[in-house]
């Protein structure tokens, strides 16, 4: 079965969000907005037993995470996807390099850096004409995200959660 | 904010219930298949904290329910909803009622009959046409259900999960 792993945000930013991915996003229906902290990998039912164990104790040490939606960036021209930028922070990368080293499966595409994404699979032309526009509106909001989600998909490319762990700790 | 309480079946029901949802449930990209525990209602942030403690009580106290969804039935003519029939067990009927019990909020709008939405908003002749399928296609599945889900809405409809609880207990 195919996994990720996802921070959702506070509802306000998901509904900021959604007001671009409704028009923007082909994957507007299959999650709602979120963070990605592990890419889709595949595991078995043992494996994903281990998982939750580990993440169990990763949420345990964490403290929620302080994020910033600072602006309005594109990872153009690696891929078309426009996104709201979560400002670095040491506490975010921390996490994520733990994450990714506890929870070997799948491999990391990407250099991490964290964002919601609002807009993808547009053509060039729609890229920079939407990219053009949204770039300007910007996004400035802060949120705390105090828990994390491990979701599967479905065969029809929607996710579901399969459970959440809190983030109790310090970190 | 509007929460609500379900249960996601396995993924082979769920990918079961979208074969006839993709086709026939205008809310199929809003949340992905479950049997609804309670309606969705209205609370404040501080109800939720409470509501999530009593869930983690609850959910402490019973078993993983076993569920079989043993035939494709219709709610017509109160609505025009065709679902995956649950088999009422005493074991379902007790957690829902102590659900229902210990979180007043909101009104329950029906009896409770176990159930996942395959179809629904269909005009009666719709209706009459796809139920008169479905029946004869039927379902017979079994299952186990090892958790619940506490869930919120978006403004766009969809429905984010809060917080996931393991059924850790005996009953």
């Amino acid at each position: 079965m195919k996994y990720g792993i996802v921070a959702f945000p506070s509802k306000k930013l998901q509904d900021l969000a959604n007001t671009y991915r409704k028009r923007y996003d082909p994957h507007y229906a299959k999650i709602t907005p979120h963070m990605t902290l592990k890419d889709s990998f595949e595991a078995s039912e043992d494996e994903i037993q281990t998982l939750v164990k580990q993440l169990d104790e990763l949420a345990a040490k964490y403290a929620p995470l302080a994020i910033h939606a600072s602006r309005i960036s594109s990872f153009f021209p690696t891929t078309n996807a426009i996104f709201f930028r979560i400002e670095p922070t040491e506490q975010l990368a921390a996490f994520q390099r733990e994450l990714q080293e506890q929870i070997p499966h799948g491999e990391m595409k990407h250099v991490f850096v964290p964002h919601i994404t609002i807009a993808q699979k547009l053509s060039d032309s729609e890229h920079d004409d939407i990219f053009g526009q949204l770039r300007m509106t910007g996004v400035d909001e802060k949120d705390t995200i105090d828990r994390i989600h491990l979701l599967y998909q479905l065969e029809d490319g929607s996710w579901t959660t399969y459970e959440t762990f809190r983030l109790s700790g310090a970190e």
